[in-house]
């Protein structure tokens, strides 16, 4: 069985099913359908151009899979290729070439651009700030150069996982929604009728679930998937089990560009890719970035927000408390924002939310690691979406006990070094 | 200064003050005097027996500058090298072959003990179970051999810590007790004087820490150290840093020998030391452990306790709820140890104790690291003690931004190699 219906835990639901078509798969979620937990608060972007070859490999199939699925299958994931676009300071230019290097090595595609050709391709962007006693303030650099990633995106997220858990039920996949699982069952793998196993001389196993619930009672299985990201930890931790996973709030902000002319023409910017839409942009200073999002012509802003902000244990099941801040974003994020583009000032925030960002603060990968028969996948670091094909199939390679595990696209990828006792990833240097 | 005055602390501390003799040092504990949380609640084991050379590298310095203490310095430190003694199953041995090789190539001394020598030395051990039902139902390996290591023992952690507290405060060390580290105080290098900073767009230091206690008030410093393991991430989460440190209650039962003709002379074991004392025992199963306390003619007792006992967040300040619980002796540590040793069968608990058990459950080593003007040091998993003067000259190298720390024994050791960003030790897989 698998606990939590993200994409991570669809991905893997949906491997698992395919290729042991003879088991029966059940697929639990706290919610009433798929990615309504952090996965649909997230901000569904896509991108290849990590500095560690783990996640150019993990990303690379991932974003490959999703993209045969929608231009081949023409399953509608609302994927739109716009591109990430870094605009960067002198100093994080000079830094970031070792690791642009890399990637142009191992053919992720990149395209460095100059000052110049930024200041011509986006209208209304401030590159320099040399009598702007505010932006001096807070210490923004100037603009000196830029890197965009063709192959980064936007996609659904519920769109996304619907198709994952579509074709789970088509295969026969089993799934109970509204159903919370309480607490891990853990025994020995032959009870002796005495209480207060499993004794720390027997061996110990786990025997399923207690779910409460739409479906209320013990589920037990012979194996158990934990995809439930920070949420994991709840469950794990009671079993003396470490989750390797920490969570920090992030908050997005919708703005909407209907009729603020600046905003309009920004959103459409024409000359990155077909769609003729600006690119997600990251901005030189804290990480502040934004997207169109064209449907709707708004833009989802948000912000790196690493430091300062608290690590956050056991939430609510329904995320209260993990609300957005109306201050966060006019103090914090829109200062940065509109030093850069002046169009943002004044434009109204339309709405705000926030989820559960899962790190893993150690090298920023995610996890897949088995204990008897309990398999956990998380630590996803803000990249379960671009991940998620790939997870999912690493979940089902390590069910079998499988060494490899084959990707989309015919990639190879080596389940122990994603796990715990074995980890051996390169740790990731270009974090948003 | 530093909060926390177990041995990471003090260590930390006094090399702090002898190589910076000029800055002022102050160390905190909300003790009333060093050692006092779960440094002296340990069992205060030291040994160099690990398959990580860093670990061997760590302790072996640490346990060479403690003997250096004692023998030379002729500081009491109530250090018995009384040796470990590890007690295998055929599986066992066979799987410690490949991490013994590696110890013997790197000089560590261990000797390999046949099943007849062991019966030879030891009075009143089982080593089969033949017609025992209990050691069955437990699935009890007979014991097939044994590893011995010599360099190994015991102390007293009062005795430790009070030397190194005693020899900072000589040099000008400052020392609050009974002051409690209440939180981090964080904010930019140059404040502004607008309510709420820092915001994202400065940037972020530790200015010092609020402090209730003793000392009620606020603690400004140049540099804070944390050395005050599980208690850390109280400090650490709501300023949004991940100290890599999950903790579990870990248990000590102890045992008079007193009158009990077979234990008194098991305890006084004559053929492995020149103490004529036995050496720590780990049994085959579960990592059930016992050694003497000849001072008292105690045995200490504990168990490994991973599998099921629960990860401990942020526990009350006084430890409460952290006791030991004389059913886990009864039932789960108790029927391992009679069965090998059966005098202990109806030796009753003397005294029973619990403490903290900080974990790295990644890669079993310490950390230090530096965040901006904060170190960290802890993630000790249970060798505090036996790596703690190390540790305590890699702080203060990493304070001073030095890449390489210099250990006793003129030994060195590249810093970055046990903090965050450029971690590459080597996982340990010689775990009690």
């Amino acid at each position: 069985m698998i606990v939590g219906a993200g994409i991570m835990g669809v991905a893997s639901a949906l491997h698992l099913k395919r290729n042991n078509p003879g088991k029966q798969v059940l697929l639990i979620d706290r919610f009433g359908a798929p990615g309504q937990g952090n996965t649909g608060r997230s901000n569904a972007m896509f991108r290849n151009t990590f500095s560690s070859t783990d996640n150019q490999v993990l990303s690379n199939s991932t974003i490959d899979f999703y993209l045969h699925l929608q231009d081949e299958l023409k399953a509608d994931l609302g994927l739109q290729q716009i591109g990430y676009l870094w605009l960067m300071s002198d100093e994080q230019l000079s830094m970031s070439e070792t690791f642009l290097g890399g990637m142009e090595r191992n053919g992720i595609e990149i395209r460095r651009l100059s000052r110049e050709e930024l200041k011509h391709r986006i209208p209304g962007m401030v590159t320099d700030f040399d009598s702007n006693e505010e932006a001096r303030l807070m210490a923004l650099p100037s603009i000196e150069g830029g890197v965009f990633g063709p192959k980064c995106g936007r996609l659904d997220p519920d769109k996304l996982v619907r198709y994952y858990a579509h074709e789970f039920l088509r295969m026969g996949g089993l799934v109970a929604f509204n159903t919370n699982a309480e607490r891990l069952l853990v025994g020995p793998p032959n009870r002796l009728g005495i209480d207060g196993e499993p004794f720390v001389w027997q061996d110990s196993r786990i025997e399923g679930i207690q779910a409460s619930g739409a479906f209320n009672g013990t589920i037990n299985a012979d194996a158990v998937v934990l995809a439930c990201g920070a949420w994991g930890n709840e469950l794990l931790e009671p079993a003396g089990i470490d989750g390797h996973v920490s969570a920090k709030k992030r908050q997005l902000f919708s703005v909407s560009a209907r009729g603020i002319k600046g905003l309009e023409e920004l959103l459409h910017t024409k000359d990155f890719s077909p769609l003729r839409l600006l690119p997600m942009v990251i901005l030189p200073k804290a990480g502040v970035h934004f997207k169109p999002v064209s449907e709707e012509d708004d833009f989802w802003i948000g912000c790196e927000d690493e430091v300062n902000r608290p690590f956050i244990h056991l939430p609510n099941h329904d995320l209260a408390g993990c609300a957005a801040e109306q201050e966060y974003y006019e103090r914090s994020v829109n200062p940065i924002l509109s030093a850069y583009f002046p169009k943002f000032r004044n434009a109204k925030v339309k709405a705000k939310w926030a989820g559960l960002y899962s790190y893993n603060t150690l090298d920023n990968l995610p996890f897949v690691f088995k204990q008897s028969n309990l398999i956990v996948v998380g630590g996803d670091s803000g990249s379960g979406i671009m991940k998620g094909d790939s997870l999912g199939r690493i979940v089902e390679a390590v069910y079998r006990d499988e060494g490899e595990a084959s990707l989309y696209g015919d990639v190879h990828y080596k389940t122990s070094k994603i796990g715990i006792t074995r980890r051996s990833v390169e740790r990731e240097e270009w974090v948003i």
